[in-house]
Protein backbone atom coordinates (compact mmCIF):
# COMPACT_ATOMS: atom_id res chain seq x y z
CA UNK A 1 0.00 0.00 0.00
CA UNK A 2 2.81 2.32 0.85
CA UNK A 3 4.38 1.81 -2.46
CA UNK A 4 1.44 2.14 -4.19
CA UNK A 5 0.86 5.64 -2.60
CA UNK A 6 4.21 6.67 -3.21
CA UNK A 7 3.94 5.86 -6.93
CA UNK A 8 1.05 7.95 -7.24
CA UNK A 9 2.50 10.74 -5.03
CA UNK A 10 -0.77 10.37 -2.64
CA UNK A 11 -0.15 11.29 0.70
CA UNK A 12 -1.38 9.23 3.24
CA UNK A 13 -0.98 8.63 7.34
CA UNK A 14 -0.43 5.23 9.04
CA UNK A 15 -2.22 3.90 11.72
CA UNK A 16 -0.17 0.83 13.83
CA UNK A 17 -1.97 -1.87 15.23
CA UNK A 18 -0.69 -4.54 17.86
CA UNK A 19 -1.21 -8.00 16.49
CA UNK A 20 -4.19 -8.16 19.86
CA UNK A 21 -5.74 -5.03 18.15
CA UNK A 22 -6.03 -7.07 14.75
CA UNK A 23 -8.73 -9.43 16.51
CA UNK A 24 -10.63 -6.73 18.06
CA UNK A 25 -13.83 -5.88 17.08
CA UNK A 26 -12.84 -1.57 16.21
CA UNK A 27 -10.77 -3.44 13.58
CA UNK A 28 -13.02 -6.06 12.76
CA UNK A 29 -15.44 -3.40 11.70
CA UNK A 30 -13.01 -2.31 9.14
CA UNK A 31 -11.31 -6.07 8.46
CA UNK A 32 -13.89 -9.08 9.17
CA UNK A 33 -10.99 -11.35 8.70
CA UNK A 34 -9.30 -9.18 11.58
CA UNK A 35 -5.95 -8.78 9.27
CA UNK A 36 -3.93 -5.94 7.82
CA UNK A 37 -3.86 -3.72 5.67
CA UNK A 38 -7.02 -1.67 5.51
CA UNK A 39 -7.82 1.44 3.89
CA UNK A 40 -9.97 4.65 5.47
CA UNK A 41 -10.97 7.98 3.16
CA UNK A 42 -13.52 9.71 4.68
CA UNK A 43 -17.04 7.62 4.49
CA UNK A 44 -15.15 4.89 2.54
CA UNK A 45 -13.26 1.90 4.67
CA UNK A 46 -11.56 -1.33 2.17
CA UNK A 47 -9.49 -4.15 3.03
CA UNK A 48 -7.60 -6.54 0.76
CA UNK A 49 -4.09 -5.36 -0.28
CA UNK A 50 -5.32 -6.14 -4.09
CA UNK A 51 -8.73 -4.13 -3.42
CA UNK A 52 -6.80 -1.42 -2.14
CA UNK A 53 -4.00 -1.32 -4.30
CA UNK A 54 -6.56 -1.05 -7.18
CA UNK A 55 -8.85 1.47 -6.06
CA UNK A 56 -6.01 3.37 -6.01
CA UNK A 57 -4.64 2.60 -9.21
CA UNK A 58 -7.96 3.56 -10.49
CA UNK A 59 -8.13 7.23 -8.96
CA UNK A 60 -5.06 8.48 -9.68
CA UNK A 61 -2.30 8.52 -12.37
CA UNK A 62 0.61 5.81 -12.70
CA UNK A 63 -0.24 2.77 -11.99
CA UNK A 64 -2.45 1.47 -14.87
CA UNK A 65 -2.09 2.29 -18.58
CA UNK A 66 -4.21 4.75 -20.35
CA UNK A 67 -5.67 2.01 -23.18
CA UNK A 68 -8.18 0.22 -21.83
CA UNK A 69 -6.95 -3.03 -23.08
CA UNK A 70 -3.64 -2.80 -21.47
CA UNK A 71 -5.44 -1.56 -18.25
CA UNK A 72 -7.36 -5.06 -18.35
CA UNK A 73 -4.24 -6.90 -18.59
CA UNK A 74 -2.23 -4.93 -15.69
CA UNK A 75 -5.26 -6.02 -13.37
CA UNK A 76 -5.14 -9.57 -14.78
CA UNK A 77 -1.65 -9.80 -13.12
CA UNK A 78 -2.65 -8.09 -10.36
CA UNK A 79 -5.18 -11.29 -9.50
CA UNK A 80 -2.37 -13.54 -11.11
CA UNK A 81 -0.15 -12.39 -8.36
CA UNK A 82 -2.58 -12.92 -6.02
CA UNK A 83 -4.52 -15.84 -7.06
CA UNK A 84 -2.19 -17.99 -9.01
CA UNK A 85 1.49 -17.27 -7.70
CA UNK A 86 1.05 -16.17 -4.00
CA UNK A 87 -1.00 -19.11 -3.02
CA UNK A 88 1.73 -22.02 -3.08
CA UNK A 89 4.07 -19.46 -1.69
CA UNK A 90 1.84 -19.03 1.56
CA UNK A 91 1.36 -22.39 1.60
CA UNK A 92 5.27 -23.27 1.61
CA UNK A 93 6.06 -20.50 4.08
CA UNK A 94 3.54 -21.50 6.83
CA UNK A 95 4.80 -25.51 6.48
CA UNK A 96 8.26 -23.72 7.73
CA UNK A 97 6.37 -21.32 10.20
CA UNK A 98 3.95 -24.20 11.36
CA UNK A 99 5.19 -27.50 10.27
CA UNK A 100 8.56 -27.45 10.98
CA UNK A 101 8.62 -29.83 14.17
CA UNK A 102 6.33 -32.33 12.48
CA UNK A 103 7.22 -36.10 11.26
CA UNK A 104 6.19 -34.70 8.07
CA UNK A 105 8.23 -31.64 7.25
CA UNK A 106 11.02 -33.41 5.57
CA UNK A 107 9.16 -35.08 2.80
CA UNK A 108 6.93 -32.65 2.27
CA UNK A 109 8.45 -29.21 2.26
CA UNK A 110 10.18 -30.48 -1.16
CA UNK A 111 6.51 -31.13 -2.60
CA UNK A 112 5.69 -27.70 -1.51
CA UNK A 113 8.86 -26.07 -2.70
CA UNK A 114 7.97 -27.94 -6.15
CA UNK A 115 4.90 -26.29 -6.28
CA UNK A 116 6.39 -22.70 -5.82
CA UNK A 117 9.21 -23.71 -8.89
CA UNK A 118 6.08 -24.72 -10.98
CA UNK A 119 4.36 -21.53 -11.09
CA UNK A 120 8.00 -19.66 -11.06
CA UNK A 121 8.82 -21.23 -14.09
CA UNK A 122 5.82 -20.36 -15.80
CA UNK A 123 5.94 -16.61 -14.86
CA UNK A 124 9.86 -16.57 -15.59
CA UNK A 125 9.10 -18.24 -18.86
CA UNK A 126 6.15 -15.76 -19.95
CA UNK A 127 8.28 -12.70 -18.94
CA UNK A 128 11.47 -13.54 -20.60
CA UNK A 129 14.06 -10.73 -21.00
CA UNK A 130 10.75 -8.05 -20.71
CA UNK A 131 11.39 -5.08 -18.21
CA UNK A 132 7.45 -5.65 -16.66
CA UNK A 133 4.02 -8.16 -17.20
CA UNK A 134 3.10 -6.37 -20.01
CA UNK A 135 4.16 -2.90 -21.24
CA UNK A 136 4.77 -0.03 -18.56
CA UNK A 137 5.74 -0.52 -14.83
CA UNK A 138 2.18 -1.44 -13.28
CA UNK A 139 0.20 -2.14 -10.23
CA UNK A 140 -0.12 -6.19 -11.93
CA UNK A 141 4.20 -5.54 -11.21
CA UNK A 142 3.70 -3.94 -7.96
CA UNK A 143 1.85 -6.95 -6.79
CA UNK A 144 3.76 -9.57 -8.28
CA UNK A 145 6.92 -8.37 -7.12
CA UNK A 146 5.38 -7.96 -3.03
CA UNK A 147 4.43 -11.54 -3.77
CA UNK A 148 7.58 -12.86 -5.48
CA UNK A 149 9.63 -10.76 -2.44
CA UNK A 150 7.89 -13.14 0.16
CA UNK A 151 10.80 -15.77 -0.93
CA UNK A 152 13.38 -13.70 0.17
CA UNK A 153 15.83 -16.24 2.08
CA UNK A 154 13.92 -19.10 0.77
CA UNK A 155 17.22 -19.95 -1.80
CA UNK A 156 14.73 -20.38 -4.83
CA UNK A 157 14.31 -17.21 -6.57
CA UNK A 158 18.13 -17.17 -7.34
CA UNK A 159 17.59 -19.93 -9.76
CA UNK A 160 15.11 -17.58 -11.82
CA UNK A 161 17.88 -14.70 -12.85
CA UNK A 162 15.02 -13.18 -15.11
CA UNK A 163 12.81 -12.32 -11.98
CA UNK A 164 15.41 -11.59 -9.99
CA UNK A 165 15.88 -8.70 -12.37
CA UNK A 166 12.68 -7.51 -12.50
CA UNK A 167 12.16 -7.42 -8.55
CA UNK A 168 15.41 -5.69 -8.40
CA UNK A 169 14.02 -2.94 -11.29
CA UNK A 170 10.88 -2.30 -9.22
CA UNK A 171 13.45 -1.75 -6.18
CA UNK A 172 15.21 0.61 -7.99
CA UNK A 173 12.00 2.60 -8.34
CA UNK A 174 12.30 5.84 -5.94
CA UNK A 175 8.80 5.65 -5.04
CA UNK A 176 9.44 2.05 -3.57
CA UNK A 177 12.30 3.47 -2.16
CA UNK A 178 10.53 6.00 -0.31
CA UNK A 179 7.79 2.96 0.63
CA UNK A 180 10.78 0.90 1.90
CA UNK A 181 12.24 3.78 4.32
CA UNK A 182 9.00 4.90 6.10
CA UNK A 183 8.07 1.26 6.58
CA UNK A 184 12.00 0.48 7.88
CA UNK A 185 11.56 3.66 10.19
CA UNK A 186 8.05 1.57 11.90
CA UNK A 187 10.34 -0.95 13.06
CA UNK A 188 13.32 1.02 13.92
CA UNK A 189 10.81 2.99 16.13
CA UNK A 190 9.58 0.03 17.73
CA UNK A 191 12.37 -2.04 18.11
CA UNK A 192 13.75 1.36 20.14
CA UNK A 193 10.63 1.66 22.39
CA UNK B 1 -17.70 -16.68 -15.87
CA UNK B 2 -20.83 -18.32 -17.61
CA UNK B 3 -23.18 -16.84 -14.44
CA UNK B 4 -21.18 -13.43 -14.99
CA UNK B 5 -22.59 -13.61 -18.51
CA UNK B 6 -25.92 -14.40 -17.79
CA UNK B 7 -26.30 -11.72 -14.93
CA UNK B 8 -25.12 -8.60 -17.37
CA UNK B 9 -26.77 -10.45 -20.26
CA UNK B 10 -24.19 -10.99 -22.71
CA UNK B 11 -24.10 -13.27 -25.67
CA UNK B 12 -20.77 -15.50 -25.28
CA UNK B 13 -19.36 -18.49 -27.27
CA UNK B 14 -17.58 -21.40 -25.30
CA UNK B 15 -14.47 -23.40 -26.38
CA UNK B 16 -13.45 -26.20 -25.05
CA UNK B 17 -10.28 -27.41 -24.18
CA UNK B 18 -8.41 -30.78 -23.31
CA UNK B 19 -6.39 -31.40 -20.15
CA UNK B 20 -3.55 -31.40 -22.72
CA UNK B 21 -4.59 -28.04 -24.87
CA UNK B 22 -4.31 -26.56 -21.72
CA UNK B 23 -0.17 -27.05 -21.47
CA UNK B 24 0.38 -26.60 -24.94
CA UNK B 25 2.02 -23.63 -26.62
CA UNK B 26 -1.40 -22.35 -28.34
CA UNK B 27 -3.77 -21.63 -24.80
CA UNK B 28 0.14 -20.63 -23.02
CA UNK B 29 -0.02 -17.44 -25.39
CA UNK B 30 -3.71 -17.13 -23.67
CA UNK B 31 -2.49 -17.81 -20.52
CA UNK B 32 1.07 -18.62 -18.77
CA UNK B 33 0.03 -20.77 -15.99
CA UNK B 34 -2.00 -22.96 -18.82
CA UNK B 35 -4.86 -23.13 -16.71
CA UNK B 36 -8.55 -22.07 -16.98
CA UNK B 37 -10.62 -19.76 -17.51
CA UNK B 38 -9.51 -17.57 -20.72
CA UNK B 39 -11.23 -14.53 -22.20
CA UNK B 40 -11.32 -12.95 -25.76
CA UNK B 41 -12.54 -10.30 -26.95
CA UNK B 42 -11.56 -9.07 -30.22
CA UNK B 43 -8.08 -7.89 -30.03
CA UNK B 44 -7.94 -8.84 -25.88
CA UNK B 45 -7.22 -11.86 -24.32
CA UNK B 46 -7.25 -12.06 -20.32
CA UNK B 47 -7.15 -15.00 -17.69
CA UNK B 48 -7.63 -15.43 -13.90
CA UNK B 49 -11.31 -15.47 -12.79
CA UNK B 50 -11.03 -12.54 -10.84
CA UNK B 51 -9.76 -10.66 -13.48
CA UNK B 52 -12.42 -11.82 -15.95
CA UNK B 53 -15.56 -11.16 -13.67
CA UNK B 54 -14.40 -7.52 -12.70
CA UNK B 55 -13.38 -6.49 -16.19
CA UNK B 56 -17.29 -8.06 -17.32
CA UNK B 57 -18.55 -6.22 -14.52
CA UNK B 58 -17.15 -3.04 -14.94
CA UNK B 59 -18.27 -3.02 -18.79
CA UNK B 60 -21.76 -4.37 -18.12
CA UNK B 61 -24.61 -3.26 -15.17
CA UNK B 62 -26.07 -5.72 -13.16
CA UNK B 63 -22.56 -7.16 -10.90
CA UNK B 64 -21.68 -3.52 -9.27
CA UNK B 65 -23.37 -0.92 -7.69
CA UNK B 66 -23.62 2.55 -9.63
CA UNK B 67 -22.32 4.54 -6.25
CA UNK B 68 -18.58 4.32 -6.20
CA UNK B 69 -17.60 3.52 -2.62
CA UNK B 70 -20.52 0.78 -2.75
CA UNK B 71 -18.58 -0.32 -5.85
CA UNK B 72 -15.03 -0.66 -4.36
CA UNK B 73 -16.45 -2.50 -1.58
CA UNK B 74 -18.26 -5.03 -3.81
CA UNK B 75 -14.64 -5.19 -5.67
CA UNK B 76 -12.84 -5.46 -2.17
CA UNK B 77 -15.04 -8.91 -1.86
CA UNK B 78 -13.95 -10.38 -4.94
CA UNK B 79 -10.61 -10.08 -3.82
CA UNK B 80 -11.95 -11.44 -0.26
CA UNK B 81 -13.06 -14.48 -2.08
CA UNK B 82 -9.85 -15.25 -3.96
CA UNK B 83 -7.14 -13.98 -1.37
CA UNK B 84 -8.40 -15.03 1.83
CA UNK B 85 -11.31 -17.36 1.53
CA UNK B 86 -10.23 -19.70 -1.16
CA UNK B 87 -6.79 -20.52 -0.28
CA UNK B 88 -7.48 -22.17 2.69
CA UNK B 89 -10.13 -24.27 0.77
CA UNK B 90 -8.02 -25.70 -2.07
CA UNK B 91 -5.11 -26.69 0.03
CA UNK B 92 -7.88 -28.62 1.81
CA UNK B 93 -8.54 -29.87 -1.91
CA UNK B 94 -5.56 -30.75 -2.52
CA UNK B 95 -4.62 -32.63 0.75
CA UNK B 96 -7.83 -34.82 0.26
CA UNK B 97 -6.99 -35.49 -3.41
CA UNK B 98 -3.12 -35.69 -3.35
CA UNK B 99 -2.19 -36.76 0.31
CA UNK B 100 -4.55 -39.55 1.41
CA UNK B 101 -2.08 -42.29 1.05
CA UNK B 102 0.62 -40.30 2.66
CA UNK B 103 1.30 -41.38 6.64
CA UNK B 104 0.63 -37.72 7.95
CA UNK B 105 -2.76 -37.43 6.09
CA UNK B 106 -4.94 -37.91 9.19
CA UNK B 107 -3.19 -35.73 11.14
CA UNK B 108 -2.70 -32.90 8.99
CA UNK B 109 -6.46 -32.63 7.66
CA UNK B 110 -7.79 -32.12 11.03
CA UNK B 111 -5.52 -28.21 10.62
CA UNK B 112 -6.38 -27.76 7.22
CA UNK B 113 -10.44 -27.87 7.86
CA UNK B 114 -9.24 -25.99 11.05
CA UNK B 115 -8.06 -22.92 9.09
CA UNK B 116 -11.15 -23.00 6.50
CA UNK B 117 -13.21 -22.92 9.30
CA UNK B 118 -11.42 -19.94 10.47
CA UNK B 119 -12.42 -18.42 8.10
CA UNK B 120 -15.80 -19.31 7.31
CA UNK B 121 -16.15 -18.40 11.33
CA UNK B 122 -15.53 -14.92 10.72
CA UNK B 123 -17.39 -15.06 7.30
CA UNK B 124 -20.45 -16.09 8.67
CA UNK B 125 -20.02 -14.13 11.74
CA UNK B 126 -19.61 -10.88 9.00
CA UNK B 127 -22.55 -11.89 7.00
CA UNK B 128 -25.03 -12.47 9.64
CA UNK B 129 -28.60 -12.28 8.78
CA UNK B 130 -28.12 -10.22 5.94
CA UNK B 131 -29.23 -11.32 2.54
CA UNK B 132 -25.50 -10.12 0.61
CA UNK B 133 -22.20 -9.40 1.60
CA UNK B 134 -22.56 -5.48 0.81
CA UNK B 135 -26.25 -3.99 -0.08
CA UNK B 136 -27.56 -5.85 -3.38
CA UNK B 137 -26.07 -8.87 -4.72
CA UNK B 138 -22.71 -8.29 -6.64
CA UNK B 139 -19.60 -9.45 -7.81
CA UNK B 140 -18.53 -10.17 -4.82
CA UNK B 141 -21.35 -12.33 -3.88
CA UNK B 142 -20.55 -14.53 -7.51
CA UNK B 143 -17.20 -14.72 -6.57
CA UNK B 144 -17.80 -15.97 -2.76
CA UNK B 145 -20.24 -17.94 -3.42
CA UNK B 146 -18.53 -19.46 -6.36
CA UNK B 147 -15.09 -19.97 -3.93
CA UNK B 148 -17.71 -21.79 -0.98
CA UNK B 149 -18.96 -24.10 -3.32
CA UNK B 150 -15.74 -25.84 -3.44
CA UNK B 151 -16.69 -27.22 -0.06
CA UNK B 152 -19.59 -28.96 -1.04
CA UNK B 153 -19.50 -32.38 0.17
CA UNK B 154 -16.82 -31.62 2.38
CA UNK B 155 -19.41 -31.68 5.50
CA UNK B 156 -18.13 -28.34 6.58
CA UNK B 157 -20.58 -25.82 5.31
CA UNK B 158 -23.32 -27.35 7.24
CA UNK B 159 -22.05 -25.78 9.99
CA UNK B 160 -22.63 -22.55 8.70
CA UNK B 161 -26.37 -22.46 8.23
CA UNK B 162 -26.15 -18.75 6.97
CA UNK B 163 -24.03 -18.90 4.67
CA UNK B 164 -25.03 -22.25 3.42
CA UNK B 165 -28.80 -19.42 2.30
CA UNK B 166 -26.27 -17.09 1.26
CA UNK B 167 -25.25 -19.93 -1.17
CA UNK B 168 -29.30 -20.99 -2.13
CA UNK B 169 -29.76 -17.19 -2.41
CA UNK B 170 -27.43 -17.05 -5.32
CA UNK B 171 -28.24 -20.51 -6.85
CA UNK B 172 -31.82 -19.65 -7.06
CA UNK B 173 -31.14 -16.23 -9.31
CA UNK B 174 -32.09 -16.90 -12.88
CA UNK B 175 -29.03 -16.21 -14.26
CA UNK B 176 -26.65 -18.89 -12.01
CA UNK B 177 -29.58 -21.42 -13.26
CA UNK B 178 -28.81 -20.71 -16.69
CA UNK B 179 -25.31 -21.02 -16.21
CA UNK B 180 -25.50 -24.40 -14.48
CA UNK B 181 -27.68 -25.77 -16.63
CA UNK B 182 -25.37 -24.65 -20.11
CA UNK B 183 -22.18 -26.04 -18.38
CA UNK B 184 -23.91 -29.42 -17.14
CA UNK B 185 -24.93 -30.05 -20.91
CA UNK B 186 -21.68 -29.55 -21.90
CA UNK B 187 -20.61 -32.75 -19.40
CA UNK B 188 -23.63 -34.38 -20.49
CA UNK B 189 -22.22 -34.08 -23.90
CA UNK B 190 -19.04 -35.34 -23.17
CA UNK B 191 -19.94 -38.45 -21.01
CA UNK B 192 -21.71 -39.51 -24.10
CA UNK B 193 -18.88 -39.16 -26.29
Amino acid sequence: MRWAFEEVGLPYDVRLLSFGEMKEAPHRALHPFGQIPTYEDGDLALFESGAIVLHIAERHAGLLPDDANARARAVTWMFAALSTVEPPIVERSMAVLLEREKSWHEERLPILEQRVRGRLDELSKYLGDADWLDGDFSAGDLMMVTVLRRLTGSGILEDYPNLCAHIARAEARPAYGRAFDDQLAVFVVASSD
